[in-house]
């Protein structure tokens, strides 16, 4: 049986495909030559399965996501009081790469404006450590949040760093400030170095989705930072990595997240999943114009709205089984609690990878007692490919609050007891 | 049997009562004349359980609480459209009393300031509805958040109105603007009436508990507005309601939140609860110096942090029952899931109220993934009761995750499954 | 004959007479009903000649060329120091109408925005003065610079105060900063009438004149202000008169300078002339655009700026020599003009580098018409050691305007003609 | 006979060289090096005399006072317009040091904060030119304002260079923002060796005396810059060079001035004086503290408040007269001075007013040294009306300077004296 939820994500893509507005970064040869119409989505669960969409193969120069992820590997190698000394946590309204700095101390104000994540770049890994020891450390660690060995783009890398005088004034105004001790042509060749990690669509699922479970990576169970910095991280992506626009971004989509330069954005839903996008062409903002279009209609459509009560996925199964139903088995699934878009996507999952052992079909959902929009989609689609598999499938429903709006149209029992069952 | 909780909510109190720092509001007679060392706290559930500690029957005027919640009924009687179209959701740096309007419309930036605030006021009730409609609509709609009548501190306006220059001159600005058309001292004298209804801390747990609970009075069952407008108000307290230091924070503890000059201070935690807490002497931002402290302690200690994922309370009772074991009665309570303070409450509150029947007592905890420190302490001492209360307890531990930690010198029998029990 | 300046000025206007861009004000119906393409100017000379072309008759009603007047009034009124705690001299990038205010004093940055022009007209009169009171002096003192009696247009007043909402605005929060003390309504009515006094281009021209002239109207010869406030209003005129670019409008035109929003635009050149123009178009910053043209062609044909319109320290010593006074040798210096600091530096050393070359010497002060501080003290000090040389000198003051303070306890012979010194 | 003025320089030295409070400037050694105690002041006339106390021989670099000489020698080689396009004249309340550049164009704000002076140091000499010929262009340059040979104390380069973290973050700044083209090491190096050229407050107060004196250096005739450059020079000085504090600095001192780090400042007098005094100990600003206190008494005994420093416009006319010439009446009226706008508006109304009694008019202009083109026209059509009229006009011109030019196709008879007027 197939899945409904590659499918939704296909069906987005299509949707926003033909908007070629905003244009592709230009500032270096390397980023002009993107291809504007590569267009991609990748989904991963806190447990590692992974939905994809689109061009998810190319390969692209990470650029600013790499900023929360290697905040969090500094405040992994360092301890919160040294980085947050050298940095703030405010949001600002100031572009990307303009200087905000603190007024009395010259702390960079959060760690996703240039100039933070300058400073942080120096914080991963050992005191002291040299440049290549700690871009070293800077690759296993980015490399561990994908789950998988990550490499530098070193045309990328040259180019940048040819154009990259923001970046030394920055670092050279770090280092007047006594932020940063060491030369700021060592720290922007690091930082340009680190922006320049190749990574692709699932790649950034991956990261994001290991941020959403508690920092250990879903494929691999590797921890790569501890809970309490996934935590940091994530408040900090909430209010300062879409640049300007904190709460507008907050109101309307709702899950920290984070965009670059060459077309990524990516967000990550505390407990339930990654998400990441790829489409070249920017707004004014510096953020992708198809990656913020497909992510509000994310937002709306599977409930990522953090201020949305969310549930845990692994519990919204409350069992499953065979019983013998008259003389005849029926397979039981008895759902209960929240069941948002992860809760939805455990149940769908189960029932495709799982394939009911016996023709008759129950599935209880007199314990839910919330039911997401994209859940909701995701449940009805299941059911109606059950049954065009062949399956008979009854929905039972005591309380009949989802049953009529569910079915609808679909060949399905409404029953409010597995008693009501007919044991044909 | 007792409950923990008020005791552990007792105790955070008795932990900040001699921090005397900050000063009482001054600016007009009546707030002046507060009781410095009132100190409360209470809980309400969203499913209006309430625990509480201290002195939480004084009254108070509920000041800038009441920002969110009008924020809530304007959204609510006028659409998101024509509310956003005058006031905006980003955060400020400036102070709550400091006029804070966008440069080229004159919107001003948030709800939570005041200038934001004089203008929501103006947006409750029907268009066109006179001063009197519409502080009748603003009372009805505060009870109904709070599920009892609230009613108005005429001394507290009086006195208030009298000094209100700085509000004045915001709504003859907002007025110059065109962003509320009606005469300034109309909506200075409406809004200073808002700030004046009168609540006790349980009041605003409630209230709190009502936004935790999609709009929906925990008590009465009234939904009083819309999960959407629920998600935008909560949205906009995560990034505005404190003031300056939305970062600070939102990393420290992550829970939407407002605080009022009278003392008080609230948070929902979308889906789980709300809390309050109350004491007069404030710090140099106008927030409670004492409530900091105490949303400092249960930010660690409840896991209240948004960007941990949050459990389902509901659903973390697998099951409870009697069995027959080896012959005789033994009470078995399986959980499930991710147990934070919700669900840990949830799993309190069913032994206390319903006293296992039988003097053996398994609490299954092999399916449980997450413990958070709230609920491990609330458990423990749960458990701890039963022991005192004559039960012989034991914790069912299949992989061994929580038990040693859990049972340290409790007389609780640690096994890794229910065979192990000794049927004695 | 002819005066061609008369002339050049007509041929300036007819220069600009064409350029209809901008817009006449029309935030209030009396303003709005201008007669856009009047147009005039007119140039005071300090001793009172005036020239004058175009619509010099029309009156209009002064707005914020009020502004500097009433600053110096209140200087005069009530001290240096009442009046700078109140209210400070620094530039601001801001729009006329936008709060500006000092952030811990509460202070307006400057008398030339509109909250240091309210709190400016509170300091007019003795201290507790009425309001009535204080627009009589109000009057009084404009009509003093002016050197004819003004009144107020009565319907412009009522149409402004009737839209005076930023302005109760900017009261209200002077009234809650506690800069000004009383009823915010009542600053902004006297404001308001202050901007309604009606003037016509050529008393424009004469007020600035008089500051021009020392603070003394060439007209009537009245002291309306000290020369001390003279400069500090002029200073700030020079800093703050023209809204925002300070710095553009001091490089290119050079000369202190204020418009007003009915088309009114004045500029005082200090010891020589006042120009005003009148042309009710405005610019998007509220200055007149043909004004502000002219005022450019001033700058360069008339050489105004101030860098460059220096005294003539060369010229101060009008003649040296030896005369045969009564058969015996008199040196006789004579002295002309403005003598200060480089002047009295000239004089000084004239004597000391040449040795008046026979026992008597008289110094000629008739033509000084001003005699600065310092060079007072030097040539106090140089005419000194020239008795101590064992000269016999003789100061020769016409009018008697130096003498007696200068000569003092010095053997210093004072006459008012060469013919009064003794053949001795 | 010894002058007065060397005595009241070392009285007002005598005076603040007590006050040891603030420090000297310690970010590199050679400048910590500097004795504390040192304390100089010198006057330098506009025709090269110069007055001068203390230790007016010790040399030390001349840092932040190079500025606005280099500004001066950038207008001169390239324009207005190729330096204003790169360089606001807008003052800034940013400390010295910070990054100031303007939202949209990244154009520094002015010539006196570092990312002006970095910009403009590359303005120097032919567009093109190599840092050797730009360093050697400037050295030329500055010498000719100080009117003998200046040097860089390489010592002091070399410490500054290495420590030169902030002007090497705004020369990147300034390179991204494409305001200059070149390396930002080069800027860097170029400008701070022109920071590290040595001066002694002789050499400061001399040049402060060239700007005074319309761009000629006193001492040597040389035509530094033009009267032009200078204007705007003097300009941008009196509303930058004093860092924050425009207004306080206008109002106060009233004076176009800059300050150096090393101890050093000057102010100009156009038309009068240059004046330097140099202290090293610093206020929190960054300026001389006893050289702020010298200047402020200067202010107040030396009347050189710029809005009092004004010309003399009754004295352009020295004398007027019928004498006989050759047996025939000639009306014979003798300009001096400096006459401008206000200087030929009297001559002008003179002769209109009071029509020259006999048919021929001589009018006397050896004794003037500047006509201003207002008043050079002015007069032109003054005597074009009075040969209109009948008169037959002479133009006396004993040094041949104003004739031609004002004679032109005038039928005026141009003499160099008197007597060269035929008797007819």
């Amino acid at each position: 049986m197939r899945s409904p939820i590659p499918d939704y994500l296909a069906s987005t893509l299509s949707d926003v495909r033909d908007d070629d507005s905003g244009a592709v970064a230009d500032y270096i040869p390397e980023l002009a030559k993107a291809d504007p119409d590569r267009l991609a989505v990748a989904v991963a669960m806190t447990d590692g399965y992974l939905y994809e969409a689109g061009d998810t193969d190319v390969e692209f120069s990470i650029q600013s996501i790499s900023k929360p992820f290697v905040y969090a590997l500094a405040l992994a190698d360092r301890g919160f009081d040294d980085v947050l000394d050298r940095v703030g946590v405010e949001p600002t309204g100031d572009a990307f790469n303009e200087i905000s700095l603190e007024p009395v101390t010259g702390r960079p104000r959060n760690p996703m404006i240039n100039a933070g994540a300058l400073t942080v770049h120096t914080l991963v890994g050992a005191p002291g450590a040299g440049p290549g020891t700690r871009t070293a450390r800077l690759l296993d660690g980015l490399s561990a949040f994908a789950g998988r060995r990550l490499h530098v783009d070193e045309a990328v890398f040259e180019s940048e760093l040819a154009h990259s005088f923001r970046n030394r004034a920055l670092a050279n105004m770090l280092r007047a400030n006594d932020v940063v001790a060491e030369d700021p042509l060592i720290t922007v060749a690091g930082y340009t170095r680190q922006c320049a990690v190749l990574v692709n669509t699932r790649d950034l699922a991956m990261m994001a989705a290991t941020l959403a479970n508690k920092g250990v990576n879903p494929l691999t169970g590797e921890e790569v930072v501890s809970a309490r910095v996934v935590r940091q991280t994530l408040s900090v992506m909430s209010t300062c990595g879409m640049y300007d626009g904190a709460g507008d971004w907050m109101t309307r989509v709702g899950v920290p997240a984070k965009s670059g330069v060459s077309g990524g954005l990516i967000a990550a839903l505390p407990g339930q999943l990654g998400i990441a996008t790829f489409s070249p062409r920017l707004d004014a903002h510096g953020n992708s114009v198809r990656g913020t279009e497909l992510f509000q209609r994310f937002a709306e459509e599977m409930n990522l709205h953090i201020m949305e009560a969310n549930s845990a996925p692994l519990s919204v199964i409350r069992s499953t089984g065979v019983i013998d139903h008259g003389g005849r088995p029926l397979y039981v699934m008895t759902l209960q609690g929240s069941i948002r878009f992860a809760g939805g996507e455990r149940v769908t999952r189960e029932i495709v990878l799982r394939t009911p052992p016996c023709r008759r079909v129950a599935v209880d959902v007199s314990r839910v007692y919330t039911l997401g929009e994209a859940a909701h989609l995701m449940l009805r689609q299941t059911l109606e490919r059950l049954c065009a598999d062949g399956h008979r499938v009854y929905l039972v429903d005591a309380d009949a609050r989802f049953g009529p709006d569910f079915a609808g149209d679909l060949d399905v029992g409404l029953v409010t007891s597995l008693d009501e069952i007919r044991p044909v």
